[in-house]
């Protein structure tokens, strides 16, 4: 491509709309122009990004044996209304009239569609398992779209429904499609990891995230440095300290601490470490049969965090959390909220596992201004019942026994999920089995956010001049810059000759012959981040050289002319 | 592709709402499903279809140096507002609003989107010219969806739009684009004509369709036998008769003609050919400067019909074209509709160009049941205004002066069209031109019915057993079907080894190893229209052949196993 005759439409000026760096870059890059407010035109150089991730899903897609087609994206109400969410679903919904009245939405998500097109096709056991893709264009209402591409109204997903007649067959399909976006993320070129986004169901993990890792992910990952495990910190298990609980050695003692009603003080006031301190949290408890609500004391190391989600997934715990008021704390414990602790308590105490496996700790006397010290498990108070309620922190053991844990930060690019009958049950979606017996599909359902690959990949690779192409997804793989081309035919020729090979060669090449200055052309395609560059120059030929510069490099190198086309071909990963 | 691991969705009975061919084969060869009104799923074979199409479309788009993008399905009312167009559109337009109460629609073309975009992304002169096309799902809520994906409400359209800084700019674009569109249908294969759609403008057509000759198409097409012009009816022009008007030779007489108050019954009466009678018809003229209206009558020669477009066009007569009851007849000619003639009528004249050129004619004589014959222009009765006021026949003489008009029917599937500065006036898209001035754009646009071509090709080609695919669009090109192969390894073992070596000559093949009767998987192979068919036996395989059928050959024949691979590439047109 002549850069001469494309558009490209960089921005020097950040727009001040855009607070992410993805959003800010694709922007500046030209890749992207807003339409109205979550709504985005792709560029022809963004769009040429989008094709290639699209190609890329599609082939695995189509190589994990998956079928494609095409759903509209306008559907009829009456199959949300079968499946009982045309009244569930929020704001986020989409709805529309066509001109005869009739409910419609823009689909967010095909469920209902697929359900209905399988249940009509498949007929028998022998037309199992199937797995339906498509590359689609969705439509969600978000109250507040921001982010650009990372969070649109208007986006484009891979969709993908498996139907198998077991349990068992749609265990196997959904290995499938987690192998499948493995080698789809690693073609992609991005650093990503595949999370179990719910750890707690019986028969193992029914459901992964798969997250590309950037400084500003919106979400937390914890990861064994064995590689074996990785889930949203939100649901990684603490796994219990190893051994045995250290024997008392210190007799429990009380000690005035006035005014020390925070852990950070306490610690200083005491000069120990948070780690040797106890943090008693009270919490409203499950209403019983008669409906009464009782406390409960949730016990945590002083520098550990509550897991709320683990806390009241507990039968003893409310849903939603919630503390317990200083009325009620003072009623129950007889002090302020800065002095709890378990000793003497007279409601039940549930333990974290790491908090349990302290000895001689630090603890408030369930007295104002003073705490206890020394104090035991079991010698000066009962353990109660020890549960998993805080949050990892790094460094933690790893729940599969492979190394300790570490925590990054990830954006959300893919999820795989079973959903077994929720839709084949609502919508009566059916086959006949090996008995002749009608029987209910199970179904998974497998996502890739495709326009959302595109600023993740950005977020994980930039720089303070631009983006950092992954080769397999850059807009073009080479840029050929011509210096003063207009007043220099050799400099010209020397670089059409040079775009030629290169194209023959199967490479994407931007030639930029733009009449512009030297400077605004490098920054032009730093910006743009294609990965290789190379400079042609009056001034090189002459000396017989041409100038290259990898995207990441620090530095520039001249390449004897004659060599160009080897180097670059090594350079970009051809065979020469 | 395995058969038996890919939805083969074919149905026995043609679907009652299925009213056209095209639709019928598209259900019946499991290419679409309907999932409401003018909403249609593409299943995996259809979707084959529709992505090749796609994929030359683009292909030659890009070649023509257009530039693709990607607009979103949802456009903001605001746009529509300034274009004047969400006032104008009707019914078609769906529209709807967003979670916050704003105005949107899902748009049915992309004129506004693309003009925004424009006008702020170029600059100058020195970015034109411009040409931005996308390949995208496009809704038109149509009162009345039929004919499945040939007017569905939800299609896949190519639009582009160029911008040029002058007429002459945009004359060239609008050339290329021809070309291309051109390259498109010959490559996909299909018998088509570039049609004039607008032959009366100054300075040449500023439109043109194009359109796949079908004998089911809506349309109908006069073209020249020379091959250089072609039209759509409404518009071809009728010239006149070469040579002059012949000489009077009878004397007018008037005969009296009982109840014979239409042409055929006047003709058969007098026995006489239509071609030497006349007749008149009398319809508003045209509201003159206080608003009145008078009556104007336009002559045929008896055998032609009436264009009321080309009528309509004139500057004297009203529009839209509306006739003059009986009581308006009686109180002008005097008489009742079946005698009216033009001697002695009051009012203006306007003969067309045919009419114009004969003599000693039979005509009314505006007296109820009486005729005249040996009528002559001049002599009897002034002329009047002669214009081309009548539709074309087949035999006419071509406009273009190669040969004459031949009328054949064909379904529209590209437009290209001259915009002018209708969008860019109204939106104020401007760019500096040489002399540092503001200039308005000038615009063109360029559609494609992508998935209209689906269903265009269908109706081109297919017979009683099913579709016909061009190779270049076909979903698999060879189908390599096995008998009884679950029960014979020997079969299996021949039909993979096939199998991988098609594919590997770059083939899209579909091995049919489905364990269904001969007689099916026949049947669907020739349904779903793929153009080359090899059958693999046991008893084929002991004679030392496999058994080859074109889609269209009359009759099978046995090729040599060891011949298979060349003959099927030479059939094929693959390089051996």
């Amino acid at each position: 491509m002549r850069a001469s005759r494309y558009l490209i439409a960089t921005l020097k000026e950040t727009p001040a709309d855009a607070e992410i760096i993805s959003h800010q870059l694709m922007l500046r890059a030209g890749m992207i122009r807003k339409l109205a407010a979550g709504l985005y035109t792709w560029l022809p150089l963004g769009l040429r990004v989008l094709r290639k991730v699209e190609r890329i899903v599609r082939e695995e897609m189509d190589r994990s044996g998956a079928q494609e087609v095409l759903m509209p994206a306008v559907q009829p109400a009456e199959l949300w209304q079968e499946s009982g969410r045309w009244q569930q679903y929020g704001g986020e919904l989409l709805r529309m009239n066509d001109r005869h009245g009739r409910d419609f939405c823009f689909g967010p998500t095909h469920e209902e569609v697929i359900t209905d097109m399988v249940r009509n096709e498949l007929k028998s056991y022998k037309d199992l398992p199937a797995n339906f893709y498509q590359i689609q264009t969705k439509f969600r209402d978000e109250r507040r779209p921001r982010f650009g591409v990372m969070r649109a109204r208007e986006f484009i997903m891979k969709d993908a429904y498996s139907f198998n007649l077991d349990q068992a067959s749609l265990d196997e399909t959904y290995q499938v499609m987690h192998r499948t976006y493995c080698s789809i993320f690693d073609r992609l070129g991005l650093d990503y990891r595949a999370v179990e986004a719910d750890s707690g169901a019986i028969g193992g993990s029914s459901s992964h995230e798969f997250h590309v890792l950037a400084a500003s992910g919106e979400d937390e990952i914890a990861f064994s440095t064995g590689g074996q495990y990785a889930a949203n910190i939100e649901k990684a298990e603490a796994v219990a300290p190893a051994g045995e609980r250290p024997a008392p050695a210190e007799t429990m003692a009380e000690v005035d601490t006035p005014d020390q009603h925070t852990i950070a003080n306490l610690a200083r006031f005491l000069n120990i470490d948070a780690s040797h301190t106890i943090k008693t949290l009270i919490v409203k408890g499950a209403a019983d049969e008669d409906g009464n609500q009782g406390l409960v004391a949730l016990i945590l190391r002083g520098d550990h965090e509550l897991n709320e989600i683990k806390a009241e997934n507990l039968p003893d715990v409310a849903e939603p959390l919630t503390f317990a008021s200083e009325e009620e704390i003072k009623a129950s414990a007889g002090c302020g909220i800065g002095s709890i602790g378990p000793v003497g308590l007279s409601i039940p105490l549930i333990v974290d596992r790491s908090a349990a496996h302290m000895a001689d700790f630090v603890c408030g006397a369930n007295k104002d201004d003073v705490h206890l010290t020394g104090v035991n498990w079991e010698r000066d108070v009962p353990l109660g019942r020890v549960e998993d309620i805080r949050n990892i922190v790094e460094g933690d053991p790893s729940p599969a026994g492979d190394g300790h844990l570490e925590i990054k930060r990830g954006i959300e690019v893919g999820h795989i999920f079973k959903l077994g009958n929720k839709y084949s049950q609502a919508m009566n979606a059916t086959v006949l089995d090996e008995n002749g017996k009608s029987a209910i599909l199970e179904m998974g359902c497998y996502g890739i956010g495709v326009s959302r690959i595109v600023a993740a990949a950005i977020e994980q690779n930039h720089d303070d001049r631009g983006i950092i192409w992954p080769m397999a997804i850059a807009p073009f793989e080479v840029a050929v810059v011509t210096l003063n081309a207009h007043k220099s035919p050799t400099v010209m020729e020397a670089a059409e000759k040079l775009y030629d090979q290169l194209r023959q060669a199967g490479l994407d090449v931007l030639l930029d012959d733009r009449n512009e200055r030297p400077g605004v052309k490098f920054a032009d395609m730093e910006l743009i981040g294609i990965p290789h560059r190379v400079v042609i120059s009056d001034r090189g030929l002459q000396a017989g050289t041409l100038e290259y510069k990898g995207r990441s490099d620090a530095d520039r190198q001249d390449i004897p002319t004659a060599d160009a086309l080897p180097f670059i071909l090594k350079a970009t990963g051809r065979p020469a």
